[in-house]
């Protein structure tokens, strides 16, 4: 569809979340793990209690934020709430990860299988925990498919015939898309052929294969939050690096994979590395070929790779010609407190108004659109009805002006690739800048 | 001492690398370690097929490396040869690390406490070998103490009270800096309070400490070269993030940390999110405060953390204003085959020809001889009869152009602390940019 500058954004948000208050999985658990289930809510309070050591869960903001946004929290199980609070952030659609609540995780899935879901995990509960949350999540989205691509859980170091059984009850059910552990910890990692019926499977159904941040080597951490910080959005990132060099992009063109909530700032540096690695870097010289590879990693990355870049930050915007516009999904994280709900129209003002108007449509809806197969035609309705315009964003009439304010920045892109020195990563300098050239 | 444009550089690679031939540490090593010391030898066969297998070392390349360069790799341990290659390249001193054969690993230390140091060394054969290493390394810098700063190994997982002795003991014996392994696998990470001593003991001798790349959890890889290569950096980095939010370099002022022949690309990014982190960003709300830091994570990186940045490339150099000039430290990677030896002089002016000569003098030397205690009165007239001039690199005569040329980039320096959204990374575009204001 050509679109004009009136025309509201189709929104659609890559990473937003829903789960059950624990308890109430209950019923979408089969009954033989009832009793292990009693044994998993009865540790949950020592749980409450480690995350409030560490500093991820803070007492005095909890209350907070709980009486501040009680109606809106509803949001995350109940079905004509959430409609309430997208239609409210101008958001038209959704990819729909596990784990509601992020701050007291009164909404855990079954065997601590959501966010936190990793490789050491127990295959069985493990594989019983997903399939419960799966089973719910496919009649939550049902309410209105269109709006709403439930992410299954995918315990993906079990049997892989039981994990491919799995991906197509899921695809069957109604479910978009596939979680893997960030972590394989003491399984296989994800190199192994182990995997590959498992990839195949993912292309076959059209289900991208995504990991979101949350797990992370803990016990390494002691009781400091900056460490967990700074590093937890490497985990989900690495199996990235695992897949392409072992040629799994290669060998399942059609798989696509992506990496949610763990920012897109890291991705530039990696591909740079990466390409000129593959392309012959001076370290190279001593080093064996890449002979499972057939093209240079960035390749890959535009035809197989995505980011749910969530609320992405300016200095990330600055990039995106090296990450590749078309590569980035923005998310609103909903209803996280440090997603951008419910104050989503504000902050895309602020992050996007000297962006120019084709690239922030593609980032805020069109190419999630593509990579989790929405139907725009079903979207264009509800984007008309609730979508913030270019206008609203604080977005020119002038775009050629906008445009041209990027052109370097543009054409320079992967630089190491269209044969600049160095990155251009903002727009030009205006006429104050007061600089020689 | 003030300097003209006409004055040579006084270079300093603060990455070079020295060990003899594994056989001739026997008489270095207590004799009670001989017989293991045996054992070690004798498995040499197999590690070397598995660095084949990895793609590591490649047979082709070794045999052309050798005898390419035969007389100038006899300088990893000949101190006469080592001087005549230093002299060549223009270099007037070095930080000496261990393992001069990058190649065939046939200057491994005992026991494979090189590089490859790792925190699950054995603690006794791991103190051992790196002993060994240490006393050769302090007879083979006292040829000229002035040009080399000699390494010690310091295996530092092992019992604190030791590893402080050794501490102690490297000093005395004239070597300048520590190197720590990257991983401490499975011993205690090291925001523990147990190494607080041996903290307190590296400010106390004045001995900066280095990791180096190289060690990496092999054995997730699989044999796929790329996986390795893509994530061998981030290791050596990571014990950065483990000491700031502990609170190491709060409690031990005087400590410096460097993170060696690992890039720093990665550092602007991780400044920028560390920073956001502890100033407060909206992810923070529900997050505890950072009690073990008084203020934000630059400020200590400024005041006590390096990097070697070895051959620095192009584009970490337009990141210069972000990671902080004076926390670069170039270096050679003297004989290794991915540094720039023994073409070093014609590396520097193709990397250095637009960069302003002040800031050059900086990375190229003045920084390491700030922070490994080189004196530079001693090395000026080395310095004056081997040194390339900025004449020599390529650099313009007129500075004042090429200072403005950066000024935008250097003003803005790290956006999120002076206000910018976004990274100003290369020279202002020359008039041929053609990019609308």
């Amino acid at each position: 569809m050509a679109m004009s500058y009136e025309d509201p954004y189709l929104i659609i948000s890559s990473d937003c979340h829903a789960g059950l208050p624990t308890e109430e999985y209950r019923p979408y658990l089969e009954s033989r793990f009832h009793g292990a289930f009693d044994d998993f809510l009865a540790g949950r309070q020592a749980r409450r209690e480690a995350m409030t050591r560490l500093g991820v869960r803070n007492e005095d903001f909890a209350h907070k934020w709980f009486s501040d946004h009680e109606e809106g929290l509803r949001g995350g199980w109940d079905h004509a709430q959430r409609v309430k609070e997208l239609d409210g952030d101008g958001v038209a659609a959704e990819v729909v990860f596990p784990d509601a609540d992020a701050v007291d995780s009164q909404t855990a899935a079954p065997f601590g299988v959501g966010l936190g879901l990793s490789g050491d995990q127990d295959p069985e509960l493990g594989m019983a925990g997903a399939k419960a949350h799966n089973r719910w999540l496919a009649e939550f989205v049902a309410h209105d498919p269109a709006r709403h691509c439930g992410v299954a859980l995918l315990p993906v170091t079990a049997d892989p015939r039981e994990v491919v059984a799995e991906i197509h009850r899921a695809k069957e059910s109604g479910l978009g898309a596939l979680m893997i552990p960030s972590m394989w910890v003491d399984k296989a990692p994800y190199h192994d052929r182990r995997y590959d019926p498992v990839w195949a499977a993912a292309a076959e159904t059209g289900m991208p294969v995504v990991t979101h941040s949350g797990a992370a080597p803990r016990e390494e951490y002691g009781d400091h939050l900056g460490i967990y910080v700074s590093e937890v959005t490497w985990w989900p990132a690495r199996p990235l690096w695992f897949l392409l060099w072992s040629g799994v992009f290669e060998r399942h063109p059609g798989l696509r994979f992506g990496v949610a909530e763990s920012g897109c700032w890291w991705l530039p540096n990696l591909l740079w590395f990466m390409d000129r690695l593959y392309l012959g870097a001076h370290g190279g010289k001593k080093l064996s070929p890449f002979a499972e590879l057939r093209r240079p990693p960035s390749e890959y990355l535009d035809r197989q790779v995505f980011v749910c870049a969530t609320n992405t930050k300016r200095r990330e915007l600055a990039q995106r010609y090296e990450i590749g516009v078309d590569n980035i999904l923005w998310g609103s994280d909903f209803p996280h407190p440090e997603g951008t709900w419910p104050n989503t129209r504000n902050w895309l003002r602020s992050t996007f108004h000297d962006i120019p108007v084709g690239e922030t449509r593609r980032m805020l809806g069109l190419a999630a659109a593509e990579v989790f197969g929405f139907d725009v035609r079903k979207l264009d309705p509800i984007a008309r009805r609730i979508g913030p315009t270019p206008a609203d964003l604080g977005q020119p009439a002038d775009q050629g002006a906008v445009e041209a304010s990027w052109a370097r920045s543009r054409e320079t892109g992967r630089h190491w690739l269209t044969g600049g020195d160095f990155p251009v990563m903002g727009p030009a300098a205006g006429p104050d800048a007061g600089v020689a050239p």
